[in-house]
Order: C-alpha cells, then sequence, then structure tokens
C-alpha cells in the first residue's frame, strides 16, 4: 500500500473561521505563501459565504483578487454554500471547492437552516454547476463521530449521504468529527464498516484535537488505510468563545508523526513552522501545537 | 480480556521533579490527597534521593510524615535509587517502591553515573532488601523507545534488563518513552515482540506527550494488551528550563479517553480537575491538558 500522505491544509478556512479575531486578507494571503512555500499540496483558503454570516471569511474575493499569481501553480480549494457563492468562486478563477453537510439534522438545522435531505437538495445544482464547469469537488461530511444535540450518528445515514455526494461528482469524502469526540476504537469499528462500501481514496478524515485524541485517531485511520488526513496550521480554529476548545489535529504535530512513523508528507518543517509563527502573530496569541516548539 | 485499566499516577514524582518551582511538603501533601479523593490508586508520591541532586524531591521524610494518614489506606509508592533511600522510605512507612535504569549506557552514565549493567549490580541489593522486608517492587526502564544520545534501542538489552528486573522481584516493568519520540507503529512492533517473552500484565507503558503522540501511543498499548498506563495529573512535568518540553501524559486526558473507549478507571473527573487546578495553582502556570478546560 501506497505509504505517502496527503495533508489537506484547512487552517487558513476551518482554522481562520472560528478565531474570534479578524484577519485582514493581505495577511491571510502571506500566511498561505508561508504554507505554498512549506510545500502544502491541498489549501483551503477560504469560504464563499456571507459576510454578515461569517465575518472572518468576508473577504473571500478580496483574498483570491491576492492570491490570482498563486492560482494557477497551486492546488486552492475554496469552501461554497451555494449556488451564489460558486459563481463567485467561478469568477475569481477557484479550480476546486468544498461542498458541506452533515449526518444530523438537528445540526444542519442550525448550521445552514435545512434537513440533511434538503441540504441535499440545496447541493445537487451547485455540484452539477461545477463539474459542468471543470470544477473538482471535495465533499465534507460532518457530525460523522458524533453531535452535540444527537449523539452517535447512524451508520446507514452515513453511508446514504456520503454515496449521494459521490453521485454528485464528488471525488473524496472527507469525514468530520466536527466536536472532537470520536476515539480510536470508534475510529477503526466505522472505517471497517465503510472499507466494505467506498474505495479507501475516496474518504478522509478530518479530526479536531478538542480531547487531545486526533493523532490517535489519525493512528487508526492510516492503519485502516487512509492516506488524506485534514489538519490546520498551528492548530488554528476551535469555538472562538470557549476557552479551551480547540481547532483542528495541528498541521505540524500531523507531520511530525508521519514522518517518524515512515509516511513522507512532502512537508518542509521549518517553513511551516514559519507560516505557524506569522499567523499566530497576527492573531496575538499561541499555537496549539507541541511540535511547534521543540526544535 | 479484563477492559478495566490502572493509572499509575506520577504527577507528584515524575511531574513535580521536572518542574523548575519547588512546591512545599504540606501542598505536595494537600495535592496527594486530592489526586486519592479522585480515586487515583497507584499513586508514586516521591523519590528519596539526595537533596542536593534532586531539590525537588528533597522533602521526602517530612512529606511521608504528613502522610502517615494515607499510608495505611492508600497505595503510595517512592521512587529509590539506592540502600539508603530504600531503608529511609521503609522508615517512613513505605510499602512499594520504584526502581529504575535505562536501555542506553550513556544515558545510564548521564543520568546515575553507572552503565546498565553496573545500575543492575546496584539496584540487586536493594531488591533483595525490599524483597526481605515484604516491599513490592516496580522497575522504570527509561529510554526504551529512543535515547537522546544513542537512538533507537535494542530489543535484546530491552529484554535481558527487562528480565533482570523481573528476577529482582519487580511485579510489573514500567517502559518508558522517556523524551517523548514513541510512535504508535513503533509501539506495536515493540508490543508485538515483547508478548512473546512476557506477561502482559508485566509490562506498563510510560508516555511522555513531547509531540502530542501519548494517547496515539497508549491506543496501540490497549490493543496490544496493555492495562496499565502512567500520567501524571494536568500534564506536570518536562524539562523544567525547554518551553514547550511537556510532561507525561495528562491523566485527566488520558482517564476521558479511555471512558470514551469503554475502558474505566474509576476515577473521578471532576475531582481530579481539582488536584489538578490545586497543584497548577501552586505552580502558578496552567495545565497542560485538554480535558481541564472542559466541561
Amino acid at each position: 500500500m501506497n505509504k505517502n500522505v496527503t495533508i489537506y491544509e484547512v487552517g487558513p478556512r476551518d482554522g481562520l473561521q472560528n478565531e474570534a479575531k479578524i484577519i485582514a486578507p493581505t495577511d491571510k494571503a502571506e500566511f498561505i505563501r508561508l504554507l505554498l512555500a512549506a510545500n502544502i499540496e491541498a489549501l483551503e483558503v477560504t469560504s464563499f459565504v456571507r459576510a454578515d454570516k461569517i465575518p472572518q471569511m468576508g473577504d473571500a474575493a478580496t483574498l483570491m483578487e491576492q492570491l490570482r499569481p498563486e492560482l494557477n501553480k497551486s492546488r486552492l480549494i475554496a469552501l461554497v454554500p451555494n449556488l451564489k457563492g460558486l459563481e463567485l468562486a467561478i469568477q475569481k478563477g477557484i479550480k476546486e471547492i468544498a461542498l458541506f453537510t452533515a449526518t444530523s439534522n438537528t445540526f444542519n438545522q442550525k448550521n445552514i437552516n435545512a434537513t440533511v435531505d434538503e441540504s441535499l437538495e440545496r447541493l445537487k445544482p451547485v455540484a452539477a454547476k461545477a463539474m459542468s464547469e471543470g470544477v473538482k469537488i471535495r465533499g465534507y461530511l460532518s457530525t460523522v463521530f458524533g453531535c452535540p444535540y444527537e449523539g452517535d450518528s447512524s451508520l446507514e445515514v452515513l453511508k446514504r449521504v456520503a454515496n449521494r455526494l459521490l453521485d454528485f461528482g464528488c471525488y473524496q469524502i472527507s469525514l468530520g468529527d466536527t466536536i472532537g469526540v470520536a476515539d480510536p476504537y470508534q475510529v477503526r469499528k466505522l472505517l471497517g464498516e465503510l472499507k466494505n462500501h467506498f474505495d479507501l481514496d475516496q474518504l478522509a478524515l478530518h479530526f479536531h484535537d478538542t480531547y487531545g485524541r486526533a493523532l490517535a485517531n489519525v493512528t487508526v485511520g492510516l492503519e485502516e488505510g487512509i492516506r488524506t488526513f485534514d489538519a490546520s496550521a498551528g492548530g488554528l480554529g476551535g469555538c472562538p468563545y470557549a476557552q479551551g476548545a480547540t481547532g483542528n489535529v495541528a498541521t505540524e504535530d500531523l507531520v511530525s508523526m508521519l514522518e517518524k512513523m515512515g509516511h513522507p508528507t512532502g512537508i518542509d518543517m521549518q517553513k511551516l513552522k514559519a507560516a505557524v509563527a506569522f499567523i499566530f502573530s497576527k492573531l496575538g496569541k499561541s499555537p496549539q501545537s507541541k511540535t511547534f516548539y521543540l526544535k
């Protein structure tokens, strides 16, 4: 089995979207350039959402203008919630988008005011338009390992929704542990089931490190054959108003572990740390990782 | 296989020994009482070493005087380096000791000025005396997963030294990742080999969380059948003078993961957090765990 691992960096989007402080687009662009310099291969840079809903991402169009030189030579991905977002993204030169829904109706209702099925109906024309324009699509599934309102998620719902997203044209579904409650036995069991229904390269794992278990969950993912993991530089993100609530697994901790385990990532650790140092200096806080502080 | 896990708490010893600030024995005693109130079952409380060598542990005799009421009803363990330390420990009512050596000659030379074999010769009469006095013995083996001077450790040396410690009467050997460099594949491979030579209950795992991999390594240990893990409340410890150098895996993060995985620990999380809050207030710093900050 292939040992190479792809890290799908979500710091500029999932990370900064969940930080209280709003970062200027010039600083975001510099952060993104530093990440690219560290050989980050897949980089989710922004979200084309309404600025009044998510002010942290209100600069998507401006940011993409500034990243025009990088757009042709790098894999820059944007989250889009609807057709309007897709059109804007395409206009700005985006060639890959991410679409999102969840396995939990309650979570989806609170997040995007739609049931799971309603959200799929909304995403269907977005995906069709993207496919017709030659834009690649990745799907996010939230609350796969637990929902703050509904608890455990149903395997049947998960399989059904993932299949719909694949039918829409998604090349991969990122299974999200939105609130960071997954445990390694749960991940092992779920992937054991999903392997019977999906190709391994159709699945990615997206762990938040709320309880410090993200690398344990990644380990099980690796052993089960998953080769794409989402991460955010410095552990950016988390709930902006709750102490201790953390973001995605920190890219540098993930890279450090993968390299030690013999899974090449192609990422330059010193340059990655430079990107982390830059964005955290702009946020005025300290990175949430261990590896950042080590030689 | 038994699902119950024993957490061997090393915060008052391995933790506080590696904090720059020296804690008063009355505060240590209170910390230990709070840990016992949280149902910590095995608790390493101090080390009978020379105060000029390790000033943080210079109060061992005084501390044990203060813990006299707890000694008869709780499993309080003391590290001892030599016969003199053992005699003092016994005099103070200790009924279980820990002995230590390493798999690396260079590390041992720098740490205790003895090769591995020389250290075993020193420990032999200590163990014999403890056994004759009815004192239980646990063995620590440092640098099992990597030595800062010699790199990887030899399986043959590990097996030989572990067997000597068992011959001395140790009921269990705690395999230490002293510098926190272990990775889950390495743990899986090593335990796979050791299972052919040792009973699983003769082995414990002692992970430092330097790179954030401790829970990943614990996960593999659990899957391989290990049921005793060392931890320190709040992640106490680490190198006192290096930023980012961390202590043992935090007890509360370990407990949180174990309970989620269906491994009962018997520990009361709220009371454990109270113990963590108390000792970190005395240290004037913030706990190194995730779970401490969560509800």
